[in-house]
């Protein structure tokens, strides 16, 4: 195996906050059992970027893609993430690193928000 | 009409930040046109929750549903909202106001970003 995903998430002090974030990544296992996928993180939660990259530089990966989970895209991810790749791409050059858009440019995906928000308020409470 | 749908969000200095929420806004609308939806934001982008269930409030409604579109559940979460929601039902006691779980709570929604990421990665590219 050389290639890996990489789910990239903002991260937070407390502790439990990435729960959710664990469990995609075991949904994705669980959908391709034979994947490499790690979680990353801008800031607070590790590992970040940089230690992920490592981890799978260490391994043998040549080439890893990297999904942002997040639905806004504001300068965490139009500044904070560019200027993080580069310098992963500058320390790791054997890893290829292709970012694709972020999880809320998917209409698919905010539809299926919109679906259960919509079904949460309809809940009787 | 006397119920409202709130989606509160974290909000960004970006102005396009909010792109994907005004969405799950509008797909909300299109799957359940008689509803009445408004967006609210913790910080930097507005309507801050106060102002939103002010406007609720001045319209007669009675009850809101408020559905955190965060995946993570950390400080925001856990300490500022149930600290912003005391000072709304404090301010506007006449709006009865249901918070329900974050959308990362919902295995379903997460294992279609699961899915979704997993299709990303196997994109040529």
């Amino acid at each position: 195996m050389t290639d890996a995903l990489i789910l990239f998430a903002h991260g937070a002090r407390d502790p439990g906050w990435s729960r959710p974030f664990q469990r995609i990544r075991e949904q994705v296992l669980a959908a391709a059992p034979g994947i490499r996928v790690e979680l990353a993180f801008l800031e607070h939660t590790r590992p970040s970027l940089e230690e992920a990259v490592a981890v799978l530089s260490s391994h043998g990966i040549m080439r890893a893609t990297l999904v942002p989970l997040f639905l806004g895209q504001g300068g965490h991810l139009k500044q904070d993430l560019p200027a993080l790749v580069a310098r992963v791409r500058e320390r790791f050059p054997s890893v290829v690193l292709r970012t694709t858009p972020a999880i809320g440019e998917s209409q698919q995906l905010t539809a299926m928000i919109a679906a259960w928000a919509l079904e949460q308020h309809r809940l009787p409470g």
